[in-house]
């Protein structure tokens, strides 16, 4: 038996994957993906740009790329960021393979063994597995509805030992708690972080798929706040936007961590796909990518308002949950005594797959959540699914009241 | 400032990228870059395999992809492989984001920093990098023209202090130094390595670019000969064979290895692309890439015979080099007390660019060693070329009588 690194050694297969391959049956609602559904992908969009593409183009899609991106990306990917506000000209930006890559590239920039980083609780799955791959000691910090939990930042940071390497978050429709931090809440932050040296990660995989208009002053990024003294690495994703097979993503970063991470992606995979670099380009410069959001997100805020309406009228009272307001997710919160993982197995058994809440715990404890995916299910769906997940949830209080 | 892990620190631009940008004139004549040809990108079948998928396929396409790949190019794969003799039913096959990754996740999988590994000098430039991100403590063995040679790798592994995490070699066509090892080295390096414990990785990007049926019987790969009591780790890639563009690799790895490398793989990029992967497959199931293969090989042969033509007739008798019987590359060895970069300084004036011998050095020392390319070239610009590096290298060779 050959000897493994110690950093391999501190990684896990998530219990999670074995539960969701019991629920790999026909007929299962699922409501455990984080997965655009495809039948909302442009596929007629992506004929035309294909189509369409010159022989020469054709063969820059075939060869090898720049590391930090094909220019023609480059080029149209900076205007679609300036009109979300972004300072991209003070920065510099790279493609990265999806955006889990340029979380773990970032995670690999800061990282050594031992050394502490900051996260929410809960926490998207891939940042948690990319943290622990670089054998991170995770601090993690409660989500409110208003955002991080400034109070409880500020405790750990003044009783810090150790400068943490970083500070990662989700603002904008959190995965899996559906959070968006309020514009307090940001500002707040970044009082709080400037002038400390602690770069904050900013992931912003699903601000265009907000619902409601009244939420955009909200949704302004902390990178466009543009505030001095903070070194904000800002990461970005075509997953949601257009298509995750595509594995595209990006980082927008100050140049000294730039270059940083541009030597990382060249030892990782030297470039990003050119081919799916192309048709991401085409589709950002012809504009269809605004199209795509705008129909996306209309279909996605009627999925979030049936599931949170079939939510209202079939949990039990003591079940509480955020509404969300973009995204892909509702995350419910359950009496302190449930566990989720038990819930779901009497759900799977019912024809409903969920994810339980200690997945997105960096600690693997909190259990008493669970997260439940609007994004790939029809509304017929949801409202079949919705009433087999709130019995079950009833089934195991009825059994916990019993005991 | 923040501070940066340890392992990033260890990372250097390559001073060859300086050199690369002073080249990037037009009409420069380029034998330094280590990818296809873009007029040789077989865009017709691509054309028709895109036009010709389903919805069906396409929704696959755009969508996430298990981590170790779409079921359909690990199955079509697998065949394009077992043909290759491979040992597909016995060992576990993932999709990488191009072979780099595979190597990368490898490196991951096995090295802690301050390890030892084994490989040959001169060696991969991207697997020296990946190797050093992780700390690695890099031991190389020269090539000799069979292949590593055994005395100096016996001498080191008899002598070793502790147990190398790995040896990583090219047999077939090398990059940088086109050796195709012989069928007794390949023999005689199972026969070192069998029952020592220490895993070899073995990289095979160039193995179907052979241009003679004769030495078909050296080509069979160390991982089909399925030898007992090593764990071999095989990787490949269809950039050679389809294209860099699509970020297609592979690893086919004893089980034990696998569960480590899904693990990392999936906390990297979660899943490599299926949109290509989806073209990938139907290139390798329609048996279109046969015929591709045999069309590049073909020209790839005529383009080294052309150089090999060439450097013959205007080399200096001081100058050797291997001819190369499969690949991408002529490695030329020059008089002990050249200094290839000046050599190179003096050939880009004239118009023509390579890459000098150090960069392929893992301690980035030998430098009286250059790599030539012949794959990105017309036999045109060859034969306008070559004088001229012979001319470069004479110029230098006259100043150094002078001083």
């Amino acid at each position: 038996m050959p000897q493994f690194s110690s950093s391999v050694n501190s990684l896990r297969s998530s219990e999670i994957r074995d539960l969701m391959s019991l629920a790999n049956k026909p007929n299962m609602i699922l409501f455990s993906g984080g997965m655009p559904d495809n039948n909302l992908f442009p596929l007629n969009e992506i004929d035309n740009i294909f189509n369409n593409l010159t022989e020469k183009e054709k063969q820059i899609a075939m060869q090898y790329g720049p590391t930090s991106g094909i220019p023609e990306l480059l080029g149209s990917l900076k205007e679609f960021l300036r009109k979300k506000g972004l300072p991209v000209d003070t920065n510099k930006l790279m493609i990265t393979t999806g955006s889990l890559q340029a979380i773990n590239i970032l995670a690999k920039a800061f990282i050594d063994p031992e050394d502490d980083i900051i996260v929410e609780n809960p926490c998207f799955i891939g940042a948690i597995s990319a943290f622990k791959s670089y054998q991170a000691n995770i601090v993690s910090i409660p989500l409110t509805s208003e955002g991080i939990d400034l109070n409880k930042l500020k405790e750990t940071l003044d009783n810090a030992k150790k400068k943490p390497k970083f500070l990662y978050i989700t603002p904008n429709f959190h995965n899996p708690a559906g959070t968006l931090y309020t514009l307090e809440t940001k500002k707040a932050l970044i009082k709080m972080l400037q002038g400390q040296d602690i770069p904050l990660i900013e992931d912003d995989a699903y601000s265009d798929l907000w619902y409601y208009e009244e939420d955009k002053g909200d949704l302004t990024t902390i990178k466009a706040m543009n505030p001095d003294d903070i070194d904000i690495c800002y990461t970005g994703s075509f997953s949601k936007i257009l298509g995750p097979g595509l594995r595209l993503g990006w980082m927008l970063v100050p140049e000294h961590i730039y270059q940083k991470c541009e030597l990382i992606k060249q030892s990782f995979d030297a470039c990003s796909p050119s081919f799916t670099q192309m048709l991401a380009h085409k589709f950002v410069e012809s504009g269809a990518v605004y199209d795509y959001i705008n129909n996306v997100r209309t279909e996605y805020r009627k999925r979030a308002e049936a599931m949170v309406s079939a939510l209202q009228k079939h949990l039990p009272d003591n079940i509480t949950f955020t509404i969300p307001r973009g995204g892909f997710y509702i995350w419910l919160h359950l009496p302190e005594h449930i566990d989720s993982t038990e819930v779901l197995k009497c759900a799977i058994e019912k024809g409903v797959v969920f994810v339980s809440g200690k997945t997105f715990d960096p600690h693997g404890i909190i259990n008493n959540t669970l997260r439940l995916s609007f994004c790939n299910t029809s509304i017929d769906k949801i409202n079949q699914g919705i009433p087999l997940v709130a019995d079950s949830i009833k089934k195991y209080l009825e059994n916990s009241n019993k005991k």
